[in-house]
Formats: C-alpha cells, structure tokens, sequence
C-alpha cells in the first residue's frame, strides 16, 4: 500500500468507529484492535502504514538482555522503520513484560515513526511520555520485554490484540482504540469515510434538536431526502 | 419499584459502598456489578430505576446495520425509556463491540435518562463524552454493537457485571461503581443508609483524632456510647 | 532486612524497570507485580520494607461484618504495622471486594505507613483517595472485603500480583508499579541501580543528539568507552 | 422450523463441522458453542429443535431453593418441553452452579427430549449419567442451580458458548460439540451436507490411497472431474 | 474437628452435591472447589479432614530443586500428615506446575492419607496413578512444583479452587468434586444428610413414574404426605 | 538439530517431567507447553523434531475456505513435512476453529509425520482418531481454521502454550503433555535423562518400602552411597 498524503488526509478525518462500520459492510468484522489504548488518554487520530513487529514467548537461554545487540532485535527492527509508519507489536497480550521503554520510544520518534500500537505494555512510564511518540498499549510494566518474551522478526504477518495485521495495511489510532484497514480496503475506506462522518453529524444534530431515533438512523425515505437537501447545501 | 423523590433523594446521600454493606447484611452479596465504571472518573452519584437491555452474541445472519431498523431494536427501546431512569445494560462483558456511540446517547439524554450502566463497551469515546450523558461501562472499543452483539429485548430480567437486575430494581452508581438494590430492599437502605453514612463520618473524625481501629471499629461499648452522644448533637 | 536510611535513599533513586532489569540479570525475574497500579495515576516513587497482609476467599459463615472485631483482623494487623513499611496484600486478584476503605486507610496515614499495594481492589473512592495514603491497587469496587475475601493474618509469606512477598522484602513502587526486591538482594540493587541509571540517562541523551541504537545500546567497545569519559566528568 | 422427519434424518447424516463449513460460506460463522461437549465422550449425533432455557447471575434474594416452586422455574419449563427437542441453556458459562441434576435429567428424558447442551455444568454426575440424557455440558459441580444463577424464562433467545441461539433454530450435536443451525438454513443444509460429506469421504480415500494435498482439496478441474466420475456411480 | 468412625460413615453416605444444598440452605454457599476433578474419573466418595498446604508463586531465587531439602519443603509436611486426612493444596490454580509426582504420590498413600484435592496440577501421570492414591486434581503438567510455585506451609487456612479451608474441615470428594464442610456444620451435615439422599431416591423412583416435576420437587402437601408414608417403611 | 537414532532413542526413554527438572537445573524454565494433551489420553511418548506452523487470527477477507488453495497454506505445509518430525502448531490458544480435521491429519499420517502438538484444537474427531496420528491439542471444535485463524507459515520462530519452538529444537510429548528441549540442550538431556529415570525409580521402591522422605528426596550423603552402590549393580 503505498499511503499518499491525500489517503493519509482523508483517512484522518475518519474514526475508527466509522472505519470499522464501512469494513464490516464488507463482511470484514475483525479489525478492531481489543486491549491498546490510548496511553495518555488522547483523542488525536493518526494514520499510518503498519510496519509489524513479531515476539514469541520468553525462554530463558534466548530471551536474555544480550540478545538485544542480535541482528536480529528490536533495535535492528527500529532502525529499518521508514518515517511516517504505525508500528504494530504482536506481544501476544503478554502484560508482564514492557515491549520498550525511554530509549527505544525516543529513537523512533526520532526516525519520524508516527506511532507505535500494542497488545502488551510499554515500561518506563516517565521517560516513554516525555519522548513524545504516540502510543497505544494494554499497560505499563516494569520489566523489559525479555522477562516475558522473545523477539523474533519484523515486517511479517502478526496478530495484534485479535486481528490480523499485515506489512502495507493501513492502521488508524484514535481515541476509540487502534484498527486496521486491510490494504485492498483502503481506497474505499478513504472515499466513503469523510460522506457517512457528514451524515453522522448531521445525525446528531437531527437529535440535538429533538428528533426521534426510529426513521431516523437508519433512515427512511423522507429523512433520506432531508439529509440529501442538507448535504447538496454543504 | 415507584422512585419517589423523597427516596431518591435519601439514596443520592448514600455511598455505593455503604448500600453493599446494608444489603450484605441482609445476606444479599451479590449487587455490585463487577466491569462498570465511570468512563469520565467523576464521583458524583446518580439514582435511578433500571430499565434494563438485553443483548446476545452476534450472529452475522442477524447481527447487522440493517437490524438497526428492526421494531426490536436499541433504536426502539430508547424510544420507550421514561425520564429518570438508569440505563442497565448486559453485553455479556463483550469487549470488541461498543453497545452505542454518540448519536444514541445524545438521544438518551434527550429522553432525560439519568445514566447508563453496562458491561460492555461504548464507541465514538469524543462523542459519547460530549452528550453529557453520564456512563460506567467497562471500557471503548470502535465497532458497533452488532460486531459483537445481537440486541434482543428491553426491560426483561437481566445480568449486567456478575449480578441479576430485574426492571423495578433501584440503580445507583458513583466512583466505586455501580450497584443493584432489589426493590424489596430500597426502603430499608434509605432509611438506615444516611444513618450508616453519619456513623462513618464520625469513626473518620476519630481516626484522624488518632483513634486505634479495635474497639472503635466496629464499636465497643464505650465507643458506642460516645457515637450516641455525638449523634444526639446533630 | 534493615532498611537503613542510606538504602531507602539509594533506592529512591532507582525506577522499578531498571530494579528489573538488575534482578533479571541475576536470574530473578518474577518480582514485578501485575496487577497494582497507582490510584492517582502519580509517578512519585516510594520504598518500604514489606509488611505482608493475607486473605483467602470468603465463607459466609466466617466472613462476616462481625468478624472485623475478631483478634485475627485487618484492624489488629494495622495496628501492629511500624512506621515505613509498604503494607503488601494478597487479596488473590480479586475484583468483588475493596479490601479496604478510607476509615482504614486514614488509620495507615496516621500509622506512617509508607504504601499499599494490592491486587485486588480499594473501595470508597473519595475517602481512599482523601487519605492521602499512597495506593497500588488493581481497581476500585464498592463491595466490603467480606463480599469476597477472608483475612487470616499478617507477616506471612504471601503472593501478590503473581509474586512472592517475604516480610522483610523491600518494596519499590513507581509510575510503572510496585516490584519486590528479595532481602538478600537488596545491597546489589542499592549499589548498582544509580549507577545504570546514569548510564540510561546518558543513552536517552545520544538517542535524542541522533545516535542509531546499534552498537550503542547494548553498547560496543566504543560507545563504552564514549560512556566511561562522560561518566569520569560526573 | 418444522422440523420434518426427512429433515432430522438427513441433518443427522451430517457431521458438526461439515454444517459449520457450509453456513461459513454464508458468512455465518458464529454457530459452534464453544464449551459444551459430550459428557459421556460419546460421538454419537443427535438432531432437534432447539428450546432454551435463560439463567441469569443468582442474587441470593431470589435463587433460593424454595424459588424451584415458582411460577417461572426449571420444572416449569421442564414441562414445557415438546417431545424431540434438544434444550439449549444459557448459564452464561457459570462453572460453580450445576444447572440440573438427576432428578430433572430423569424428567427430561421421560419426556424424549432429544439432549441437553449448555455453556453451564451439571450435577449428581452417577445420577445424570444414569438418566441416559444425551448432554453435552461444560463440566460437572456440585453445587445446586441457585448457588449461581437465577432461572428467568424459557423460549427466549439466549446466548450459550458464544453463539446466539432462538427458539426454532436447530441444533446438531456430536463427537465436535454442538451446533445451532439458524432456522432459514436449514434446508441449505439438509441439501448440501450429505453431498459434502460424501466428497470428504472420496478425499479421505484419496488421501489414504498418497494422495498429495495441493490440487486435491480444494480439487482442481482434473480432480473434480475424478471425484465427478466417482460420484455418478454412486 | 475430631472426625469420628460414625460421622465418617455417615458423611460417606452423601454426595457433595447433597451437601453443597444443605449448606446453602445456612447460607452458606462457598464451599465447593471449583478447578479439582477426580484424575482417574472415578465417582468413589472419600471422606477426611482437611491437611492443608500452601503454595505462593515462584521466585527463582527460593523455589529451587535444592528448596526441596529445606525444613518447610512438601518433604517434611508429608511427614507430618496423619492418617485418614485429605490433603488440600492451594496451588492458586497455577496450571504450569506439577505440584506432586509419583515419588511423592507413592509416599502420601504410604502414610495412609486418603485423598489429595488441588487447584493445580500433578505431574508424572503414570507414576501418581501408579501410586493408587485419589486425586482431584486441574490437570497435568510435566514442571515440578518450582517451577510455578514456592511451597511456604502446612496446617493454615488456605484457598483451594475459590474456596476457604481451614484445618479442621472435612473434605468430602467425589464424581462430582470436592466440597469443604466447615467444622462446625459436620454434624449436621451427617444428619441431614442421608435422610436428603433419601428423598432424593424416593424422587427419581417417583419420576421414573412418570410424575411431572411442579408439585413434586419441591414437593406439596399431598407429596410430602406420600413421601413420608414411604419413608415411615423404610 | 540432527536427531540421531541414538539421540531419539535416548530421549524416548526420558519423561518430560524428567526433561524439565533437567533444564530448569539449566535454568530454562519455560519449556513445557500449558494447553495440548494428549487427544486420545494415552501415555505412550513420542520424539521428534520440531517443524512450526504458524497461525494469525482470522480476517474475514483472508481466512477463507478459498485460501486453502493459496500457495501458503496448510496444505503446501505439509508436504514439506519430512518424516520423522513432530509438527508444533501455533494457534494462539483460539478454541473456536479446529486447525486440521480428517483429511489433513490422514496426510500427515501418511507423511511418517510422528505426532502433532497445538495449543489449539482439532475438527473431525472421529476423523481425526481413525486417522492413528498421535495428536496433543487443547480440546476439540467443529469449525474449520479459518473461522478463527489465518495461517501465514511454516518452519519459523513460533509460541505454542506459552513455550517459544524454534525450527530444530526438540520436541517430547507423554502422558504429562509436550516439552520443547532447545536445540543447544538435546545432548545434555540424552546423558542426564536415562541417568535421572534411574535414580528416580530407586527412589520409588525406597518409599514404596516404607522409607521417608527427607533425607532420601533430595538424598543426603546416606542415601547417595545406597544409590550409587546399587546402581552399580545395574
């Protein structure tokens, strides 16, 4: 997927709420991140490609803090990641074990990494906060990631916090929580998105002013038409 | 259950951790709903009659936008809530559908619900927030409710956080969370509520006093009388 | 374990992750609890001593409102816990039941007891927090520790959040949670922590001046070198 | 669903998981109760007309023995049951309250009630084994129905093992577990199940014959032209 | 709790199932152990006082193989078992560790203990079966008890499978499970109780009838009057 | 890992219980995998090297009956099965899709594949059964894998049961469930083993011959001569 400024623009006028609706008339269900969060408790929406990230439960003749100078470890993965990505981490919901603290947040929002989505926690409360990258994440812990997992490879099919998530999907974070959108997905997403985001607040305005929901959402005919009316004004 | 504003007045007085001490006493533990809380982490408190919604799981046959429009469906049941009335609503503990979003909780603080109370999730966080709807739910998450959920009635005997709301049960929740009192049982915990409320007060003045916990918590008899004279100043 | 006032200032100094991190090293990896979390959401760090709290679960016939007069009860070992402990209790993750509420909680405060930490939950949320006693809990709920626990003693070997607590451990609780540093490790971390910490600080340093995480975290020859200059100047 | 018996004797030709794979090309996925299976470990199959029952959590105030006697009760229900049927319980997957025990298995079976599948456990295993009741079930308690749930109705739609199952939907149950067929399927599968069953079956014999996968299942045109010419004498 | 040969007689004579319901009519509903199940299958009934050992979780610096020769280890608390107990450990349902094999198994019948019931696992499952000894049990796993827990006592109160035990209870076990009677009920347990089985009989013959349940369990007053006919023959 | 029939034999005759005491003394604790037992409940054990499947969750637009003709699939997996290895499935736990039914597992039979080992479950049981192979899962479930999971490789890092397996490493499966022996460690566990099994079944005819067990369990100086003069007779 190759993520021009004007998909990333118009996919950041879309929630997530609203993404999962458009994907699930697809028959898509499964999109939806369960367990990250927004850490600080933003609502900013981003969007980015996702660049994957694989652990593999910790074993202790492995998954030791040598290991982080492998070739292959979440230092060499992070120095491999282009600007402008989300990076997904499939820690299997692990929540005893902090996938990066400090060092490695600031590092990538140095590399201009747009933001870094979860299914296990993040260490070094403090110091991840003050690096500035946008996170989503199941929790904080203590520990390093080699106290409950083994880093494995980058860039390959993951599962984060039940979805399927693969290198050149689209994922969007916002304050509802973090989903993807398959890659396929992404021109439709992008075209239908900002028209059913217009019709949702013209929605609430309808019930702002009183309206009943029944007819209403989803529409019959005569709202159908009044709602037309409203957005050939805009 | 008829709420008069006398009862509902004396309940408001009442901490949800002082109504579950009443009702364990009576032998009934089961009444805090375990997964609620407050979505703004206020502490203010609301009282009110449950009127209660039933979901199953999702099937995809039956689980879809277009049920929205179903005579059975959330859009129907608000419709039927009386003003001052909370919201109980049991999704199971579903955490991959939010049970509404922003236009149908505008629509239930239109209805002049007092607040809304699941197990489940809610959606659109920004928008439901911005409906002033007061809401403990047990987290966000960005699909809808037919991601996960089939809706399936409203005011039927349900289970909402580990506990049985019947419609007719009195609701009230606070920062601690949520808690069901059966009808039988809303008069006794007016009346002897505030009085346990005062008591409490009274051992958090003597403690800070620098009063030792045995003997005055629970009371002896010394301690007893030096609360009834304390009480009789009121 | 005597904590002396030069540990416990040694200690202070020390985040939980980088506590990890040095008891890892020596092979002891399951001494970060999971479960406890600030209640305020504070980062301040604090160091105790444990001082251990057990409970089983409930019976109805011993787990009575009356048995907090009992001489085995949570008020009699509050009045037992010295001045600069960190009260660790094994409440078994339950999440029905507060262990305690701001009567008891207040009586901490005025005990100087340093902390609570606990994976199960707090009640009374407005009191608790008014106390002012600094809280590590894993939620909130209304609920008496009689709902769902029965307190059978103190100082005991405990589990807390999936690890063991001995009295006499030291408790270090942070933005990250609570971590058990075992007696006989104490001195090493006391020892070795300021100085790693140091060292981390200095890494962020040449993160955030640009510096590529290969070869400089785990550090090579060189940028061990780099680090050995910049530390002689400290 | 009317149930026919050309119906009930073709379902039972069809294996659990051929009637999954054939609603899953539907887009129905949501069909296998995950936790029920057979308590005896027999892989005998049973076909019927689903007839549920709904618990919901108990409240000490209303599951009490003496509740068996009500009006609304699963002896009431009981009752109920038209000869054929297979009863679906939702117990909301609660493992420490035996739904049933001997003596209302014993009624079930007087009344050729076909079996019995719930999300729940059961009791008086010698007793329910002996009652000859096809059931599959989530394990065995000890505990009574009321020590945790509270029974509320019969012929709703409930939720058992994650699926959402209503009254008329069919149920097929074997060595796999149950299913629940939704009504406006049933004939899809009626038609199609027995023609899948007897592909798998020359599949298998390929297979056993070294065979390779690829090309065979799913078959390309050379092999469904093999399997055609097979089939036809047949 | 002195378990005489009568009450052990008696007890023998009722299902835990019978027991759990005479219990809760005291209000007593949490005495069934949710996880432990008899290893073999067997539906035999056993009967002893509780012996209770404790476990906490591991921590690589105590819960060692050389912890096995320490003065608080599983070694010596066998040694200090009496005959006719049955032994309950609290595990804290910890399904990674094993927390007796055959050696140990073998050495527990040698000592005439007449059960073992465990909210976690066993290991070496040849050799414990080998060693004739009842067990209910979670399951099986292949670790030793270090490396998933660290054994800390014997003869405290302990939880096992969400239960409270004390020593001094009696334990019960059977097709069904365990369940703990508290030592001040034994009695009338032992009384109650065969007369409940009784009727119990009494019932399923009634139903094997033909009867319909309402009217008959619970039974009115024209079936406690037939009942109680049968009964005066007996 | 080259396993040699010595090798193979060698380790045939060592439980994973032994195997695991072995590496923990190594300081590997995390190597048997919680979930997969034995389907059919035996206890015979079998050896082999481990080839890796890996599973993602399931994605609607992916996780299709059609994809199991793509060229990454399940399908072209096993073929590139050599004989003799036992195939470790990475399904992440999920209980709602049964990762191979009949036709598969008959295939993998015919491939001289030695045993499957999955944290997830199987399909088809009968199926399954007749087709001889020896199979560890975590249960039972009529849907097809792609109702619950993607499969995205073979012959890659992978986590099954909470054990990291990496392609070469090997795997014991008994009665007590599956053990990964990491590649570097086979050699000391062929020695050690067969060693260890003696010891250990002098250990059950000491205590089968009335002997305590402190003192012989771990076994001090006494007990270390009566071993060593009788294993010298062997």
């Amino acid at each position: 997927m190759s993520l021009t400024p004007e998909l990333r623009a118009a996919l950041a006028a879309v929630s997530s709420a609203t993404i999962h609706t458009i994907l699930l008339k697809q028959g898509i269900r499964r999109t939806f991140m369960t367990g990250p969060q927004s850490l600080t408790g933003s609502t900013d929406r981003f969007v980015g490609e996702a660049f994957t990230l694989r652990f593999v439960p910790a074993r202790e003749d492995v998954a030791t803090p040598a290991s982080w100078g492998n070739p292959i470890s979440t230092r060499a993965a992070i120095e491999e990641m282009p600007a402008g990505v989300i990076v997904v981490a499939d820690a299997m919901g692990v929540r005893d074990a902090g996938i990066f603290g400090d060092i490695l947040a600031v590092r990538m929002a140095k590399r201009v990494v747009v933001g870094l989505v979860t299914d296990g926690t993040m260490r070094d409360r403090v110091g991840v906060l003050a690096s500035g990258l946008p996170i989503w994440c199941a929790g904080i812990a203590a520990p390093s990631s080699v106290n409950g997992l083994t880093f494995v490879g980058w860039q390959e099919p993951i599962g984060c916090g039940g979805v399927a998530v693969f290198p050149g999907d689209i994922i969007v974070a916002d304050g509802d929580g973090a989903i993807c959108i398959p890659a396929a997905q992404v021109e439709r997403v992008a075209k239908e998105g900002p028209e059913q985001e217009l019709f949702e607040a013209w929605l609430v305005g309808e019930v702002e002013k009183g309206e009943k929901l029944p007819g209403l959402y989803p529409p019959n005919e005569e709202n159908k038409a009044r709602y037309a009316a409203w957005r050939a004004k805009k």
